[in-house]
């Protein structure tokens, strides 16, 4: 991407913002950040992985953020501090060309009800939509083509980028943000059965995000048949995400993309869904729980740990030998016991 | 979410819409629907499930749509039928405050070209855009943000949520529901490799959709390359699926979220397909088929029944020794075999 | 869906246009591509599987593109030619409505921001945003309801259809089809965690899609934390796809519906992904490797070919059965070892 951003820094104040220790000269200016082997005589980089230790020699980076373990391999400026991924991902922000932008008001081609409660400094984008009895709380940013429906509110500092559907009866918390594609407040997917066909379910709960919630683009989370799903404070959900009715998300807990879990789960704080995982429906998973992609849990977790299903990709020709003898697989094990009993016998 | 619905309604009348047996006071007037444990004095709620019994005996519910053979536990008023499930999904759609709004008519901010064909009571959010050609259908309901493509058509009684995408040239039944982000006529994924690289296919079919559908958030449902894609009566689609070219789904199945269905497979009537399923290209699944969550589908199927495939979720540390061991597997099977025919020559 | 395409034409023009060797009446007129199966007498089809050999005798079609080495078994006139299906996909795209359509010129309710950029023959559809910075090359159609973000530039020849999003700073080639639906650009999932609870790393690289690229309804691009995400020429890409930040997808790979890309995974040339797989992040794919639907791939590859992961589908009943076994897998494989031990050593 072209840079367009103006903004720069000298690395003493970087220092002092960190509380790092700054090893070398203060009065030079960064203007980017950079991984070390992109990294110019203007950026800033940093060592968060041993796994790029062997691109720190011959970085051209004016400064590197580095744990005092590891300066003695770094031939450039550095600011030492205990997480330096935690120091890069603070500065990441200020080197952010959204973050300076001014705001822009209510754009004259948006469509605001009338019987909208807005805060201060909001902005609304052209086309956007904003329906009866929503309030959009201080500093709110509202994309072109978003629609946030009647009755929603929308905390303090939240950001929908462009086209974002927000359904009626929804509640965001405060810094929320949301990206483009996702949808919250869909209808759950409720019917019941006559026999012949399909009656629906009309979902009558809502969807309330906590504070400090992101969510990616093209991501689902559906309103509650009664009760509201629930996502908790400092979730992270990624693209492609599916979350059914009534499912409860605990605090600090992060989903990888193309995560699906379906309805009236309950996952716990602090845990981490890899990419793919589908949960069945009316599970309990308990805190810290980390599941690895694309595995199906389909029972209860009451302990934390790692949990995985599947099987690891191998060539076609090697799996469809293997994958037929999955078809056999509890015959083999009877066969295997069967010959054991018989070696004992003789 | 906060109830912004004022509807309420005695019990005797409800008994009498669902002929029910009522017992207890008919005066009574009930103004919302919650689960057992959740209710409250002004709540009707409903047993459609044993797991749930144990709530009957605390619930505060006003009264409880129950069957015949659980009355005995049962200490609130009660509307005794044969299914429960079914007369709550009956009665939900009476309490969605969406069903009571008036009918706001073509908003000024929409775009709908000459040349659309409008029934009686039609309504058009703003910004939404109704191309040359279209027809909509009595009392449909196109969201904000909405695009209804050239020459399609919208059957009577359906609703398009905020930002859904209906292409050109695609046909949707009556009463149809979809939500928004879903996108139905985008082109099939069709290209010829001539060697070197990629030529497109333009895709000339179009999508039909029956009566009574409706579509998930975020869900595609693509376009046939020649002939239509077709999707039959009461078929419910749940968010985040992907139905490609040429698929066929017959009336009254039901797929769950992140489905995938590639290309020309057609699936039979009253299927259910469970979340995350994938079903490769050119097959025919039979009428009456189910799938469990996340299984994938290589081969067409001509027996109703269950069908499954994968493998359970286990902690990563047993996971990692037996993934191991599937690759191992066919190797294992022979070894068994021969060990077998050694111990047998014994 | 029903035809409005008026365009037709001889098979003697047709055959000169593909270089194909024509038997039988080139005055004859076609207006339309069919199946052997569904064509009638004014449509053209073609024979590009040996599975659908058994349509030909029957074919009602006016001529059929054929490979010589089937011209025995055709009825009708025929256009002979090596690569009937390629040919088809030549003739295609002039059958295609859209392809006929006039231009449409800048809808008077699209928002075009001051300091646009637009080529010759540019249409913006109806509430469609282009914001400041951004560039439109020559021929660009933004559909209705369509986001470009500003300082982003969109290569000649290319088609947003409706409801698109693309981002701020993202850079589109010439001739690319973007789908309903699909982000380009959205935050990568980037969190840096403080032993209490996570930090934004702000997402400063952006997108490159190279020329000629196509993205399905509804599929996420995101953009790069530093460096950008890069989509290479002739990448066709299905629907419901994540790619996360960082990736590099080479040239002429294509990626079927519902694939996830982890962060940093780079995909090589000429690769095929089937639907729903799923790559881990920080892998090197080489070129040339296909993998089979809904398989995972957790390690690098280095050798082209076939690659797979999972079970296939069988009755429930037999899987549970199977699949309990497989979390004993490593315990069967150690039984069985002993066992040949102590075969041996008797």
């Amino acid at each position: 991407m072209k840079k367009t951003n103006a903004f720069s820094c000298s690395l003493a104040e970087l220092a002092a913002r960190l509380g790092a220790t700054l090893v070398g000269d203060g009065e030079r200016r960064v203007s980017g950040l950079a991984t070390l082997s992109d990294a110019g005589p203007e950026d800033l980089s940093f060592l968060a992985n041993r796994a790029y230790l062997k691109y720190l020699p011959d970085t051209r980076a004016a400064a590197v953020l580095i744990h005092p373990a590891h300066v003695a391999e770094c031939p450039a400026t550095r600011l030492e501090l205990d997480n330096p991924y935690l120091a890069y991902a603070e500065l990441s922000r200020l080197f952010d060309p959204l973050a300076a932008r001014p705001v822009a008001g209510i754009h004259p081609a948006a469509s605001v009800a009338d019987g909208v409660t807005l805060g201060q400094r909001v902005e609304v984008g052209a086309h956007a939509v904003i329906e009866s009895g929503a309030e959009l709380g201080d500093d709110v940013i509202v994309g072109p083509g978003s629609v946030v429906g009647a009755d929603s509110s929308i905390g303090a500092g939240s950001r929908l980028h462009a086209n974002v559907t927000v359904y009626h009866g929804v509640i965001v918390g405060k810094r929320a943000i949301l990206h483009s594609g996702c949808v919250i407040g869909a209808d759950g997917f409720g019917f019941a059965h006559d026999g012949a066909g399909w009656h629906k379910i009309a979902q009558l709960g809502g969807v309330v995000l906590g504070d400090d919630v992101e969510v990616g683009s093209c991501s689902s989370i559906d309103r509650g048949a009664l009760g509201d799903t629930v996502i908790g404070d400092d979730v992270k959900i990624d693209s492609q995400v599916q979350i059914a009715h009534n499912v409860c998300i605990g605090d600090h807990t992060a989903l990888a993309g193309c995560v699906g879990i379906a309805g009236s789960t309950k996952v716990g704080r602090h845990c981490m869904l890899g990419g793919g995982v589908g949960l069945a429906g009316h599970l309990t998973i308990c805190d810290g729980v980390q599941v690895t992609g694309m595995s199906l849990v389909t029972n209860s977790i009451t302990k934390p740990g790692v949990y995985s299903s599947g099987t690891g990709a191998m060539s076609n020709a090697l799996w469809r030998k293997n994958a037929v003898r999955f078809k056999q697989l509890d015959d083999l094990a009877k066969r295997l016991t069967r010959l054991e009993r018989s070696s004992r016998d003789t």
